[in-house]
């Protein structure tokens, strides 16, 4: 029954859409959770006093979209693609084959690094799936591993089709044992729903076999081009479309309509040379859209929330505080979670102090560190 | 006499045209130099050894364009550029009132606070330039402060035309009075020759008396649109012509022919949404390139040298190893400088760990802090 009371919060950004913005502000948690926010002159004592010293306080980022799991890296693809060499998607059969051959203490260590640089960087909650098995038991284990660091586990078994098998005969697979192998350590379902990957029925049958086994629907959707994934994510009840890079207006209709989150990943147009998602657009259509890192070691490397909002006020039309309310508020509901992403009493108290007067600072001070302290569930972890 | 051994370097990154890149390395540093490089299987014994665990190493950044001693910050008109308003400049005079209004104290904690945020960065050596003063008092204690964090300090007395004079008056009160109040504590003189700052006539005037009064000649050029300022630094001989966002066929050919380094400043294009400068022209002409952050609270407001190095690659046409090249050894350059930016005996002994196994990361994973240590003349300072 600690509390600890986080005093001279010099703008307190609360993600919260009834007061998202405070000055001077004070906050205090108790027992892990948001006890009390108000002006810093009214502060109540606690056992425990945090000076902000006037700089900026948000809730901790929630990344909603990261394929942790993973060995090796891709240094030599990256390099060839910046000399000019196209994506295509055909690089994660080399991350495949490393994460196949890795032990299961390598893949955890390599979890654990990246998870922790997220930490550094102002992230407290993370979803993580798997996709780099694509065996029944490299599936498995994967999302064991995943479950270890997060309750935000993915099955994304169908994230390409393994080489020597055919689509049909794999989609078989993945909607019958390996789904049941995984269902243990999964709370969501995921395709990637793409031209080379897999077509609107294999993705439909993807989803609707982890939804009657219980989990919950998010789709990679229109990445690569325009396609079906938007518009199978809104009719399976999706919680969320991820990448819509390409949108047709009737996709943009149907993410509206149906509420579905629009998760955009600027960190893989920056690292792939592609177009970015258009956000102003799909906000102004009243779309929810959340930002995530997509971290992985092929199209985005990076664990830096800040860097993705930064990309996305200067590249997707978006303004801070947009930006950081996709990257708080907007992942939580890309997760389907009312516990994180924004700080107002009864959340969890997951906050970040920023070494800046302001979150726009995040955008207008791009490449700089400015995560000074992360405390998560009231307990500080950097 | 205390030497430093650095050892089990998985790949060494010198920045030194004759070798490059070192796989499985070792450096020893004696009295701040670089004494010894070699392979890791033959590293001679030192007072101190530092395990680089087979990580890389690189030569600290030089960054050779910034603008550090200013009061202030300029968030709203970031906010309002990112809503959709043109940079212009016009800014600048808010940070000249704010800066004018500081005390010597006020300005040394906030340049001392951006030099140690630019050292956790991986930075060692760094230019600071003059030019929110203005006035022969104002001009001389900025050059006064930034003299006291760098023997790289730049007259810009040429920055805009203050409020209340015109362009005629006020270059001749810079090429003389403000130039003699300046000259004990600056190296260089520079000039923003720009449609809306200095013309060429006026920018030759101002370069002309700082080179009599023995100054060395840079020059902010070619930012907004084509115009003289590339072909200026030229035909004065002076060390780089800095953004060449806008170049002409005439402006890179006198470039390629002159040797002055053309300087370029991503940060800058990133902040303020303009179109980034062709590094692979330049190259492909034979133009020596450096990279710089261009540090200022209007339109570049980062101190981070590996934000510029993957913006340069992400957006300029620059493979990692030109990047971090320019971010080096093309620094130095800039500066006029044979004893940093480069990893080779008898060179000042700056070097940076990366948390990771190739420079190629701060490109490959952008935005993710990968500084590890830096030290600079051979002593550890981050
Ligand atoms: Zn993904
Ligand atoms: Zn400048």
């Amino acid at each position: 029954m600690t509390a600890t009371v986080f005093d001279h919060i010099g703008l307190l950004f609360t993600a919260d859409p009834e007061r998202e913005e405070i000055e001077n502000a004070a906050l205090v948690a108790e027992d892990g959770v948001v006890r009390w926010i108000g002006p810093s002159s009214r502060a109540p004592a606690a056992d425990e006093r945090v000076d902000a010293e006037g700089r900026a306080v948000i809730p901790g980022f929630v990344d909603s979209h990261t394929h942790l799991v993973f060995a090796g890296d891709r240094t030599g693809e990256f390099v060839a693609r910046m000399a000019g060499e196209p994506y295509t998607g055909g690089g994660i059969h080399d991350t495949v084959a490393a994460t196949r051959k890795a032990t299961i203490p390598e893949l955890v260590t390599n979890t654990a690094f990246l998870v922790a640089e997220m930490a550094e960087q102002g992230t407290t909650t993370v979803e993580i799936k798997s996709g780099y098995g694509l065996t029944v038991e490299d599936e498995r284990r994967c999302l064991e591993i995943a479950r270890q660091f997060t309750e935000e586990t993915t099955f994304l078994g169908a994230h390409v089709v393994p080489r020597g098998m055919s689509a049909d005969e794999y989609v078989r697979l993945v909607a019958g044992p390996m789904l049941e192998a995984c269902l243990p350590f999964a709370k969501w379902v995921d395709v990637f729903c793409e031209r080379g990957a897999f077509d609107e029925d294999q993705a439909r049958q993807v989803l609707a076999a982890g939804i009657k086994a219980g989990l919950q629907a998010r789709v990679h959707a229109n990445q690569l081009g325009e396609g079906p994934g938007v518009r199978l994510a809104c009719e399976m009840g999706a919680a969320s479309a991820d990448h819509c890079t390409y949108l047709t207006d009737a996709d943009i209709a149907a993410l509206a309509d149906s509420g579905v989150v629009a998760t955009l990943l600027p960190g893989a147009e920056f690292a792939t040379r592609s177009p970015y998602p258009d956000a102003r657009r799909l906000i102004d259509a009243g779309v929810t859209v959340a930002i995530a890192t997509d971290c992985n070691p092929g199209s985005s490397f990076t664990t830096s929330m800040p860097f993705c909002v930064a990309l996305a006020v200067r590249y997707m039309g978006m303004t801070p505080a947009e930006a950081v309310r996709a990257a708080t508020l907007g992942g939580a509901k890309a997760l389907r979670r009312t516990d994180v992403g924004m700080l107002r009493v009864g959340t969890r108290a997951d906050l970040v102090i920023l070494d800046a007067p302001s979150y726009v600072h995040l955008a207008y001070r791009p490449g700089v560190p400015l995560i000074a302290q992360v405390w998560r569930g009231g307990r500080r972890i950097v």
